[in-house]
């Protein structure tokens, strides 16, 4: 019974969300702990808005936005229509219920609490029986060396629309930030089955998680196996920048060339079956699956995919 | 062609503004002052709230909410549910967009400029000609002394329903705040037409200004004949606590109680016209009136009813 043994996932946003949501419908209850990226959590119009917890806590509570890819379902959008009559900044589109989520965990967080502590009760009321980790208590703020100067992640990401070309990432905060504890402890538990590295940006959703000190070692030095699940499918980012970025920092834009980048602690890299040549390019195991996910069944299938394989793995 | 000439309003929330939209109306653009009571202001959800300022917003643009009695027309309640579900604080309603109101507001606070300028501009973005003011850019806070304890304001007003029995009231800060200067300037233009306390609850919307420090005397001094309207009609008020509190502040439930409230500076009192004792009971020149204002109409017709009555005073 692999399946009850625990299963760690690292996750940014959108994409990583959908296999996250796939893990947690197959796997037992309080098996599968997720850390989320907060590299790139914000302060906008002093609010602290955490974009990638806040896609976890709506994708795995069903309570998503499908229309529009991100925020939340039944959403109306009041708040943004008075506060642009007020001449305020509405570049960054937040949601009338979406603000109930900042608007609280500003206040939670003003009154002493840690992010993950919100974040427990959060995932607690949202009806979320996994365990979901910012992946650090510490701020670590993504940012940007762009044709367009130094950028804040969202300046670049929603403001400019990802225009201005990438040359270099920064995470302000990373060397001093710790993981979080119950990262650091699934990441050392000796039953942990498998680490899963979701299809998320590698640069702006994963890398913030390897930029903490310590991380990748733990990654390497983990008894079980690690995952990754190709963001990339026929030299195309299924959503976001990564494409536009991958070139811009002069890598081949196909999906070897995110298992490169963490080939120094994985153990297996899936990629889509569109793309065959994963494997002759990566000097690591590399499995080809269906990893387009459009539908439910569709994330659940990965997940059955990543698990099964990851039993495969000794490591 | 003495409307041309300034007026210079003192109003709380919803009854007051029903008066001060009246004058508004009737006035010439720029001939008006309204200032706000903010001993109600507070801090909610680390948002600032000025309830009275937005009342006058809301009310003087016309986008009151006329069913409720109370905030935006055309509102939605999305954040309010989500907040619910979060476990939030819900007992002040704060409709979505009225949270922009707030949000962008303590934005600005937060930034540095001042509760006037903000809402001087806030002001000019409904599209409102009048000039609003808060008393003070100081904090002043009115706090209960009831059979329950001491109460901030809104802890008594809202989430209590003013059930608790009243003994004092105390407006803290008051001792060191300062009046807007333009209030000051407008209570000595020696053009000044009329001081109009609008018809608010004595208590907690007018006496938090009466409060700043050299306010009654100035109104003592004012050149301009000071005119009010009561709130209290047929023994009762028109909307809230105002007869609930004179009672349990030991005063006689009428009309004429308001008046003697204010008898050290007033120089004419509007009653209703179906409190015709109101005069005998007091030292005070007094008018009977229609002062219900259930019509924009009767907004109107009492504005000019007290302008009217203002001009055959000489002080």
């Amino acid at each position: 019974m692999s399946e009850s043994r625990p299963v760690l996932a690292l996750s940014g946003g959108v994409g990583g969300a959908k296999l996250a949501l796939g893990l947690y419908r197959i796997l037992p209850p309080d098996t599968l702990t997720i850390v989320a990226n907060t590299g790139d959590d914000f302060e906008h119009l002093g609010l602290s808005i955490s974009p990638d917890i806040d896609t976890l806590l709506y994708t795995l509570s069903g309570q998503s936005n499908a229309e529009l890819g991100w925020g939340r379902q039944d959403e109306t959008w009041t708040f943004m229509g008075a506060l642009e009559k007020l001449g305020g900044e509405t570049w960054f589109r937040l949601g009338d219920g979406d603000l109930a989520t900042h608007v609280e965990r500003t206040r939670r967080l003003a009154a002493g609490e840690s992010l993950s502590a919100i974040t427990d009760d959060f995932r607690r009321r949202f009806g979320i029986a996994v365990r979901l980790l910012p992946m650090s208590d510490d701020k670590v703020r993504t940012r940007l060396d762009t044709d367009r100067g130094k950028l804040d992640f969202q300046d670049y990401f929603v403001r400019r629309r990802c225009e201005p070309r990438v040359r270099r990432l920064e995470f302000d905060g990373s060397e001093t930030a710790r993981p979080h504890p119950d990262f650091i402890a699934a990441l050392a538990d000796p039953r942990l089955h498998a680490v899963v590295i979701c299809p998320s940006n590698p640069f702006i959703s994963i890398d913030p998680i390897l930029s903490i000190p310590g991380l990748r070692e733990a990654l390497r030095l983990c008894q079980a196996p690690v995952v990754a699940v190709s963001p990339i499918i026929g030299g195309k980012a299924v959503k976001g920048p990564t494409a536009k970025m991958m070139e811009e920092l002069g890598l081949p834009v196909d999906a070897a060339s995110v298992g490169c980048h963490y080939r120094d602690f994985l153990d297996l890299y899936i990629a889509d079956e569109t793309d065959p040549d994963t494997a002759a390019r990566l000097d690591l195991p590399t499995l080809l699956a269906p990893t387009l996910m459009a539908t439910l069944q569709d994330r659940e299938a990965l997940a059955r995919t990543v698990l099964a394989a990851a039993d495969r793995i000794r490591r």
